[in-house]
């Protein structure tokens, strides 16, 4: 690989010292050396190489980082991190220990504000903005923001406040002209008449084109009708509604107009400016332009083919369960519906999106209203799974206790990505749905255990019709159990016993069971039997299990890939309140750490997170005084 | 009170019977029924006083139930209620197994979908338009929301959705031309150019206008240009942008010209449509016209005078607390601002803006954007207090987490309305808040016992600059202690020891202190010396002292206004993972019962979940094993 340019750019003063007319060959270094890092780590591909001119353009034209630039979700920053003292550890992307795969305030000055969901880029920005002014500190804040984040209610609540504030922020619309799904909103439609040129010009030039049809004597009273109309009523585009000046669409791949207008802006603003930026997602790469999903997310690839190294799977993955099981459960029962904020194949929703086109929603990035949607359509008879990834369901937290729980409405909660997520690191894990869906009354929060688990759970959801019900499954493959042709419903708040033994209780929830079975079995080998169970249920809690297992062993071990105020709470809660706890039993709640855990292999995770067969191993060993870290045989 | 007309309306059908020209005089009627109904109850009497002849209009045009009418927020459905066969309990409205104080799916079927919190009625309106789709039910759906709730992002994100479905929805914009506070943003001042009926004209005519200046001859080739800009590229009205088919604005309170406009979007309506409708909040009675909240929340009043009867209180209430430390500490260091979501006399905000309005920001009902906002304040350099309800604080819970949490910005959640709060029921319960903030890594949790506590917590907050910090405070008047003239900063994770004794620990956290105290001295008259201590944290625990409080008694008792998950299950976590439970100590967690508890005065509802003294002392009895209903002494 040859860059002599983006060699000598050590630094983005080195970077500004650049003549102008090198820019572009930059863009091109930029462009192979983020192909050829991503093709080895894998990671999000086509939206940085949309956005190599913007990123050059603006560390050019804007002192970063005393400027501060925010990028939305922040998977688009390769590009950035390559320009701002990361290129030496870029081939360290989503690795652990190395680059975080979004922005990230602790790795850099560069990332002012760090990100990875969508659509905060806004408010962080004008919250900069507003602390800029009291302090009297001279500087631009820019937040870049994509298409698609604008369909989240939050950017809209931002521009609104901005808009009134007249804050001095610029923001930049990313529109990347993406199609990996249809059109998920109306705002979606709306840009893509803004950026059809010809429509765009129509009104830009509507009062000098009155002008040459009616001639010249009408010029300006017309001009100036059509202006109040444009001003005062219609204003404008929907942005310059919301008090911002809007320029654009423009041509995000063509330095010289990018940096004539952010120059202007930089020198002339006195209040919001949008800058409508059209850009192409894969912009370069000719297998991502190709590509359906531009390369949105990529494991290692070839270079020269494209082709990508995905391993061969041992065990369909939870998604791809949980979305033919839904198919499954619609074919037998027409009331269901599906419903995904923006994410049908990360979700496994497009698989019943296929066989039931309308029965299936995507309402953009707008988890708030999904659930409430969903919450309306239960109120009304249909049976609507609300599939949403733990992290995201953050989002609509308060529709789902407002809208669906104090209502008790039967919303079912499909939440992917519960526990560890890997390569996407602390952002994207799903560590805290247990704690906050659990305290609620009348939710039932199940678990699966494995893939077979899980199709049970789809099929006790469809057939559970008293309130919200939720099943949370982990990222990536399942187990290998075998799957029955159709899953079965299983009673409500029971869990289920795997193998007994005497001494300790090992009660999990979710998948962490297969460990928990190793485990019992190191257990027994030194002479400690162990009884497994798998509670299926965080609640309601099977109270007769868990008392059985207080009463009949010495130490009761809870498992569970998630943080505390989960499960293990809401067990030793139930064990405390009728005085199981009083005659002494060992009990132990293991949860995932206190500590927002960086990118690493899951395996990894597991194991600094003690929720391995050598971490429960060792919980057990404790608890009843012995040595963990020697070899133990109580039978000798 | 003399109401002939609303007295022959015993159901719905009766009032789809009567002339139309009798409407206006029943909205007098229904309107003096509301008055006198509210005079006796308090509650919220201005937005309903202003929607009275929208609610007739609507259900005299549309088939309610079968017809599905959504009011946002639903504190404007007194009129609703009366009208809807519950006339015969207004004047039970808040009060302990009465009427609730908005929308309610079990109290009737023409509540389609209940409310309180806002923003959610086009969500649900859109769930519902398609649940009817779906089962080919011939149905209208019409959601009711104010232009206040119309500055939330879920709103936004509905319409998008509405608009890309072409859903055959109705929107009614309730603009009430309410200005209790400055605007709160851009859609806001938006609003306001719609409604001056002078631009309106101006867009509405422009093409007739043209056509009366340049002749006849140009008429339709101008007309055509004109919409051509409109339905294009600027799309008229914002809403039309979306997708919407826009009419108004209307008078809200011209029964005839409500009448037609519904009739004619009834019978002709293909797509979403979005009728702005211009209102009059506290309309026909003279005190709340001329009040300056426009008598939105109301205690019980004279009818004649419009006289509240306030109850002089006994302490100032946290709220007040608040404000004055913030304003306090606001003297001492210019980084402090403050930030309210459309709250600012509820939560205290407006004492500190009146001192400092340049550093107050009401952002409108825009919680996630509230607190990503001042996370990008937190970043660089400001100290944001992010005031915020309990209940409200689930609105923006990912922003806490992924903008806050993660970057461990110093952005500050003073809490308000922690715990029950009486007559606003479950909807407005502050239940959550420590369990969804307590697992998040490196959030410092407080909650203030009384309200000096609470200075000292304002204090601690200010000189805390780590990372987030939360304090929670309840509903309502202190308790009466003496206010020190300026608040300390507390140790961070230190919890106090307000009494000693050596067989039951009483551990609490917030305002049920008083409680623990009362119920330690009975305690003590029965012979069963008891310590008690206010941990103040929630996290980071104050681990000394719960170890030292398990290792010293025979009985702990947690104590807190809040759901399982949250400190109780914090300390039980702490206790098992430390084998502080292993040698048999009596652990009583006492948290908020699992059911959401409809609106009852407070001390019903800490005595119903035994957060009181007799409920501290029975679980105490109890846990020794003695009898909890007879009176005990041990002494003897």
């Amino acid at each position: 690989m040859h860059t002599p340019i983006l060699d000598g750019i050590t630094d983005v003063a080195r970077l500004r010292d650049l003549e102008e007319r090198l820019l572009p060959d930059l863009a091109q270094e930029v462009r192979s050396e983020m192909i050829d890092a991503v093709s080895r780590t894998g990671g999000h591909l086509g939206a940085g190489l949309g956005v190599v001119e913007l990123t050059i353009a603006i560390h050019y034209v804007f002192q970063t980082p005393h400027d501060r630039l925010i990028w939305d979700v922040g998977h688009q920053c390769y590009p950035h991190k390559i320009l701002t003292g990361r290129r030496d550890r870029i081939r360290t992307l989503r690795q652990e220990g190395g680059l975080s795969g979004f922005t990230k305030r602790t790795e850099s000055e560069f990332d002012p504000f760090g990100a990875a969901h969508s659509s905060t880029s806004i408010s962080a920005g004008l919250g900069m903005v507003e602390a800029a002014r009291l302090q009297d500190i001279p500087r631009h804040v820019i937040s870049v923001i994509g298409d698609g984040a604008m369909s989240a209610g939050m950017a809209y609540e931002a521009m609104n406040n901005a808009g009134s504030l007249n804050a001095r922020q610029i923001v930049i619309l990313n529109d990347n002209d993406m199609s990996i799904a249809p059109p998920t909103g109306a705002m979606s439609a709306y840009l893509a008449r803004l950026a059809s040129g010809s429509t765009y010009m129509g009104i830009r030039d509507l009062g000098k084109r009155l002008t040459a049809y009616l001639g010249r004597r009408m010029d300006r009273a017309i001009t100036r009708a059509v202006e109040h109309a444009r001003g005062y009523v219609t204003g404008g585009t929907l942005f310059e509604e919301l008090g911002f000046y809007h320029i654009g669409p423009i041509d995000g791949h063509d330095l010289p107009t990018l940096l004539a207008v952010l120059r202007n802006v930089r020198d002339n603003m006195s209040g919001p400016v949008l800058i409508h930026c059209v850009t192409q997602k894969g912009k370069g790469y000719a297998p991502a332009e190709q590509a359906a999903d531009k390369y949105h997310g990529v494991s290692r690839f070839d270079v020269i083919t494209g082709a990508q190294a995905k391993p061969k799977p041992n065990a369909p993955s939870y998604t791809k369960v949980f979305g033919e099981s839904l198919v499954q459960e619609g074919r037998e029962d027409d009331r269901i519906v599906a419903i995904t904020a923006a994410m049908p194949s990360g979700t496994g929703v497009d698989i019943f999106e296929k066989e039931f086109p309308d029965r299936t929603y995507d309402v953009g990035i707008a988890e708030q209203h999904a659930v409430t949607f969903a919450a309306g359509m239960a109120a009304d008879g249909m049976k609507p799974y609300a599939a949403i990834y733990s992290t995201f369901l953050q989002r609509a937290y308060d529709q789902v206790v407002h809208d669906v729980a104090i209502q008790k409405l039967p919303v079912r909660f499909p939440i992917d990505r519960a526990g560890f997520v890997g390569a996407d690191g602390a952002t994207h894990a799903g560590s805290f749905d247990v704690a906050f869906l659990a305290c609620l009354p009348g939710f039932v929060v199940m678990a699966a255990a494995d893939e077979a688990e899980l199709k049970h759970m789809v099929r006790t959801s469809a057939a559970y019709d008293e309130g919200p019900i939720a099943f949370r499954y982990p990222r990536g493959e399942g187990v290998g159990v075998e799957l029955p042709e159709r899953g079965e419903v299983l009673e409500i708040g029971k869990g289920r016993v795997l193998r007994e033994g005497s001494k300790i209780a090992i009660l999990s929830l979710g998948t962490r069971l297969k460990e928990a079975l190793l485990a019992a079995e190191e257990l027994e080998s030194y002479g400690l039997p162990a009884t497994v169970a798998d509670a299926r249920f965080a609640k309601p809690l099977d109270r007769e299990l868990v008392s059985r297992l207080a009463r009949e062993h010495e130490v009761l071990i809870t498992v569970e890939e998630g943080s505390v105020g989960g499960f293990g709470s809401h067990v030793l809660q139930y064990l405390a309140e009728n005085g199981l706890l009083d005659g002494g039993l060992k009990v132990r709640p293991l949860v995932m750490p206190d500590a927002f855990v960086d990118q690493a292999k899951p395996e990894r995770m597991y194991e600094l997170a003690g929720l391995d067969r050598a971490g429960i191993v060792r919980a057990a060993l404790l608890a009843l005084g012995l040595d963990a870290a020697k070899p133990v045989d109580l039978r000798a």
